[in-house]
């Protein structure tokens, strides 16, 4: 399972492991601004229960290209855009999810769950369910499990949920928003902006699930 | 183009030239016990004439799950038997491939070239026609390139070649294989154990090519 550290990720886990799975969890420290989300996400893994939790380095800056890690690329902040935005990371969720996959046939598995949502989202490509299908399509090529018919299935649980819908099933699940990090460009202790795509789409989520918005702002 | 640092890669890298592409190399350190590839492909590189090289450090043995990434399982020597060894790394070629896409798209490139050959090979699934085809499919749907109509191609030059036509292919091409290294336990200076899988199949394609086998073995 990939966990980011935000509040969709932290879900899915909660979901998986209402489900009965037990989750290995894998977050990727590539360089992102909002570093402070890996913090979160070591805490959210061990106080959901996780079986295990790693935190894979790997230098996607080099790369560059993307809001999220290139210091000299601005997060937009003046309201959600039509179009795909700078904070795009190019093959980000390729990159995570064959990061996953690796792991996931090392452990036998059999299901590499996502946190990945297409309703109220930024608009990445590598967020809709024709990507994830065509990703697991591939995986099943690419591997030694998949080549001796153990299939690996992409599960993304939240996919076709709105954001007040996750923030509801959150809840319900015992995940506390407060302690996962949304933001693009928290501070060090992981309170949010308020102001860039992820934070106001997460704000209008809790307006629209009609509960209190718990989430920590920077002063 | 990814670059390994062996025999098919840089012949790959000297084909694409001669079609006069650009190329960005890409190699990745990832925890593999034959890091003298990497020297190797640096130097394939600049004498090659590629436009940029980039090494990216990512820690698969966090994973282990091969004789590649896991000190603990040994390279076998004993000869190339059916079935996929060992030394198969999980999802290996995905996330090598992932990474590319994500520089590829950086770059605004519109290929991405990979050494894979599936005649003369260790018998890896992600190595296949079929699989690279997946990739290629999932890749365009992943980026915003590919949602903007800007595909990407996956090229494999040497995929249906024998090991005898890839040297025959690489000589002419101006590669020297003393400078490559196929090897899976080499020795810190890049020269060949002569005994694994990959040396086997190396060996024996010179052979067939009736050429003489100039790779460097360790004493």
């Amino acid at each position: 399972m990939l966990l980011s550290g935000g509040l969709d990720s932290a879900t899915t886990l909660a979901w998986a492991l209402r489900e009965g799975y037990a989750c290995h969890c894998l977050s990727v420290d590539y360089g992102q601004r909002h570093r402070a989300e890996l913090d979160a996400a070591a805490k959210i893994a061990v106080g959901l229960g996780a079986s295990a939790h790693k935190i894979l380095r790997l230098d996607l800056a080099a790369f560059g290209g993307s809001a999220l890690t290139d210091a000299s690329v601005a997060v937009p902040t003046d309201g959600v855009k039509a179009g795909i935005p700078v904070t795009y990371v190019p093959a980000r969720n390729t990159i995570l999810l064959s990061l996953a996959l690796g792991w996931a046939e090392v452990l036998g598995a059999q299901s590499i769950f996502v946190g990945a949502n297409a309703v109220d989202y930024s608009g990445y490509p590598d967020c809709r369910p024709v990507y994830l299908q065509a990703f697991e399509a591939m995986a099943n090529l690419a591997t030694k499990a998949g080549v001796e018919g153990r299939r690996m299935e992409v599960r993304a649980p939240l996919v076709d949920k709105s954001k007040a819908e996750i923030i509801r099933l959150a809840l319900e699940l015992g995940v506390n928003p407060a302690g996962t990090v949304t933001c693009y460009q928290p501070d060090a202790s992981g309170a949010a902006c308020g102001k860039c795509d992820a934070c106001r789409i997460r704000k209008d989520g809790f307006a629209a699930a009609r509960v209190p918005d718990t989430t920590r702002y920077k002063p």
